[in-house]
C-alpha cells in the first residue's frame, strides 16, 4: 500500500496480532449464541422467495408499527437495500430532479451509490455533526430523496427528535422520499430511537451492527409504500435474487434473542466510548461528544500523515475524515475491547510526543 | 394469482405436495455432503474482503488458465456478477453506444439488467436456438458488449465451438466485451465446454447449478482485465460489500469435491432429459433436442392457456416462452426426479386428451 492508495477498501480484511484497528465499523464481539445453534442440523439449499423468508419478515413486522410481512424486503445487508431503493427512485417518473440530499459528513458509500444510480448528491450542512434545518429547508424541494443516518457514521451524533419530525413533516406531501438508514438505532446512548414514519419513508436496517453479523450480509428495508416495495422486489429478482437463505435463518434466530442482549451490548459500547473519548480529549483532541453508534471524528492537523504514520509506524488503523466528507478530521471506530483501546491510546500518545 | 399475474417471480417459492414443477431452474438434488460438514463448528461472523475469500479464489484460479486469485470476484450469485459488470461497462467512457447484444430467446433477466444499467438490449437472431453468425456480424459493431449463454436457459442448446471462436475473434480488437454466462457449463451432454478467452472476456459462473447451492447465492466472475475487476470491486464495496462469508466457505468446500460428483450428476440429468424429451416428443410436441442445461422449450399452440390451465387444474408449473423472448413456446425445467417427470407427463397427456 502507498499513502495515495489509502482507502477503506484497502483496509478491509487487514488483520494482524499486533494491529490495533480503529478502522472498520464492525463489532468485535460475537453474535448471540442462538445464531449458530441452527447450523449443525441445517440442510436447506433451494432458492428462497426474493422478498425474503416469511417468518423473518413476520418477526420484523412485530417490531414496526402498522406493518405486515409485506412491508419488508430482506437484502444483502443495508447496502443492497439502499442501492436498490435509490435505483428504483432514480428510474421513477417524477418532476423532481435526480438529486439526493445527504449530510456532510456522510457515510462514504452514499455519494457513490447515488452516483451509481444515476443521481446527484446534494450536501446538507451540519453544525457539530447535526443537521442544519435552515439549510435543509432551502435545499430539500429540489431533491427526490434525502438520506438520514442517525446515529451517524462517521460522526457518532444523533439527530434531535425535533429535527427528525421537521424532516418528516416537510417531505411528506411533496413526494420526497426519506431513506432512514437506522443500522445504529440500537446503539443510542442519549435517548430512545425515534422512528421516522410516513408513506414516503423507507427505513433501512440490518442485523450487522446490533447482532454482530456483518459478514453474513443480512439487512432489510421497511416501507408502507407498497408500490415501492414491489418495484424493489422486481429489481432484486434480476440483480441478485433471494438473500442467502442460511444468513436469513440466522437472522431469524437473532430476532428471538431477549432484549437483554442489546442492553448488555450497549453497556459495553458505553464503557468503550467513555474510555476513548476521555483518552482523546485528555490528549487535546477537539471532538464531538458521541451520542450513538461507535465512531468519533476528532480534528487532526494533518489527517493523511496521521493515518499513514499510525498505520505504518504504530500498527494502528484509523480512517481519513476526507473519505466521509470531513476534511481535517480522522474517524475512530471503537469496536474493539478496552484493553486494545488503551494500547491504541498509548501509541497515539507516543506518536504525539515524537513531534 | 390471476392469469395476467403469471411471472417467474410469482412462482418462486410456490411448493406443495401435489405440485409437479417444471418451473424454477434449480436442482432438486442436494449439494455434496462436504458443503454442510463445516457448519457444526462454524464461528466466523466478520466482514470478508469485498473481492471474496482468498482461498476460494485460489481454488478457482486452478480451474482457469493464466489466472491468479486476482482474476476473480465472488458475488451474490451469477446475477450480481452480471449486474455489476453491466453497470461498470455502462459507466465507462466509450465511443461504442450503450447497447448489449443478446440472443433471442434469452434468459429473462438479461433485458431487465441491461435496462437497469442504463443500456439497451439488441436482439440476436437464432436458428433452432443457436446463434446466427451473419446476424451477429451485422449487429455486433454497434454494441458495447454481448452476453453469451451456452448452454442456454431457456433453449437447452449449446453453441458450436466454431460459433464461439468466431465471436471471440470478431470482438477481441474492438473493445467489445464478451460476457459469457457459463452457469451450465458442467451440464453439457454433447461435448466438453469450450471456454471463451481473451482480455475482453468476462466469464460468469456460479455454484448454484453444478453443486445445487442456489439458495446460498454464491457466484463469481473471472476476467483477465484487471481494470474491469478493480472497477467491479469498487462498485461492490458500496452496493453490497462482501458476499455472505458462510456461503463462501461452503462454496470452498464444493471446490474440493471430486469430479465424480459432477459426472454422476450429469448421468442423472441425461436420464431425465431422455425421459422428458421422449415423452413430449411422443405426445407430438415440436421441440429442439436438448444439448445442455436442464430446459426444453417446446412449441405450444396457446402458451398462456397451457401454463394457466396446467397450474390451476393440474397442479403443474411451467413457464411461458414469452418471458424468455420465445412466443409460442413453453419452458420446461427438468430439475425433478424421474417419477415426478412421469406424473407430469401423464397430467399433460390428460390435459391434451380433454380437447
Amino acid at each position: 500500500m502507498n499513502k495515495e492508495d489509502l482507502s477503506p477498501a484497502a483496509f478491509i480484511g487487514v488483520r494482524g496480532d499486533n494491529i490495533i484497528s480503529f478502522g472498520s465499523g464492525e463489532p468485535d464481539l460475537p453474535p448471540p449464541e442462538e445464531v449458530y445453534k441452527i447450523l449443525p442440523h441445517y440442510k436447506d439449499f433451494k432458492y428462497g422467495t426474493i422478498q425474503g423468508m416469511e417468518y423473518l419478515r413476520s418477526a420484523l413486522a412485530r417490531q414496526y408499527p402498522k406493518s405486515t410481512q409485506d412491508s419488508f424486503i430482506i437484502t444483502n445487508g443495508a447496502s443492497e437495500a439502499l442501492d436498490l431503493t435509490l435505483r428504483v427512485i432514480s428510474s421513477k417518473e417524477s418532476i423532481l430532479p435526480k438529486k439526493v440530499l445527504i449530510t456532510k459528513p456522510y457515510y462514504y458509500s452514499y455519494p457513490r451509490i447515488i452516483d451509481f444510480a444515476g443521481m446527484e448528491p446534494v450536501y446538507l450542512k451540519t453544525n457539530d455533526g447535526q443537521i442544519d434545518l435552515d439549510d435543509f429547508s432551502s435545499k430539500v424541494d429540489d431533491c427526490r430523496a434525502i438520506i438520514i443516518n442517525s446515529p451517524s457514521n462517521p460522526t457518532g451524533r444523533v439527530e434531535s427528535i425535533h429535527t427528525l419530525k421537521e424532516i418528516e413533516k416537510q417531505t411528506i406531501d411533496r413526494g420526497i422520499y426519506v431513506l432512514s438508514d437506522e443500522v445504529y438505532k440500537d446503539l443510542i446512548y442519549v435517548r430512545e430511537n425515534y422512528l421516522i414514519q410516513g408513506h414516503h419513508v423507507v427505513t433501512i436496517n440490518s442485523f450487522s451492527k446490533t447482532y454482530a453479523m456483518c459478514g453474513f450480509r443480512v439487512g432489510y428495508l421497511w416501507s408502507l409504500d407498497n408500490k415501492l416495495v414491489q418495484d424493489v422486489i422486481a429489481m432484486k429478482t434480476h440483480t441478485s435474487m433471494n438473500t442467502n437463505i442460511l444468513g436469513q435463518e440466522m437472522a431469524f434466530e437473532a430476532t428471538k434473542v431477549p432484549r437483554k442482549f442489546i442492553d448488555d451490548q450497549l453497556k459495553i459500547w458505553q464503557e468503550r466510548r467513555d474510555l476513548l473519548y476521555n483518552g482523546l480529549h485528555d490528549m487535546g483532541f477537539d471532538l464531538w461528544n458521541p451520542e450513538g453508534a461507535f465512531y468519533m471524528l476528532p480534528k487532526v492537523e494533518n489527517p493523511a500523515d496521521f493515518v499513514w504514520d499510525m498505520f505504518t509506524k504504530y500498527d494502528l488503523i484509523t480512517y481519513m475524515g476526507d473519505w466521509f466528507g470531513a476534511p481535517g478530521r480522522v474517524r475512530f471506530s471503537y469496536a474493539l475491547d478496552t484493553q486494545k483501546i488503551e494500547i491504541g491510546l498509548s501509541r497515539i500518545h507516543e506518536y504525539l510526543k515524537s513531534f
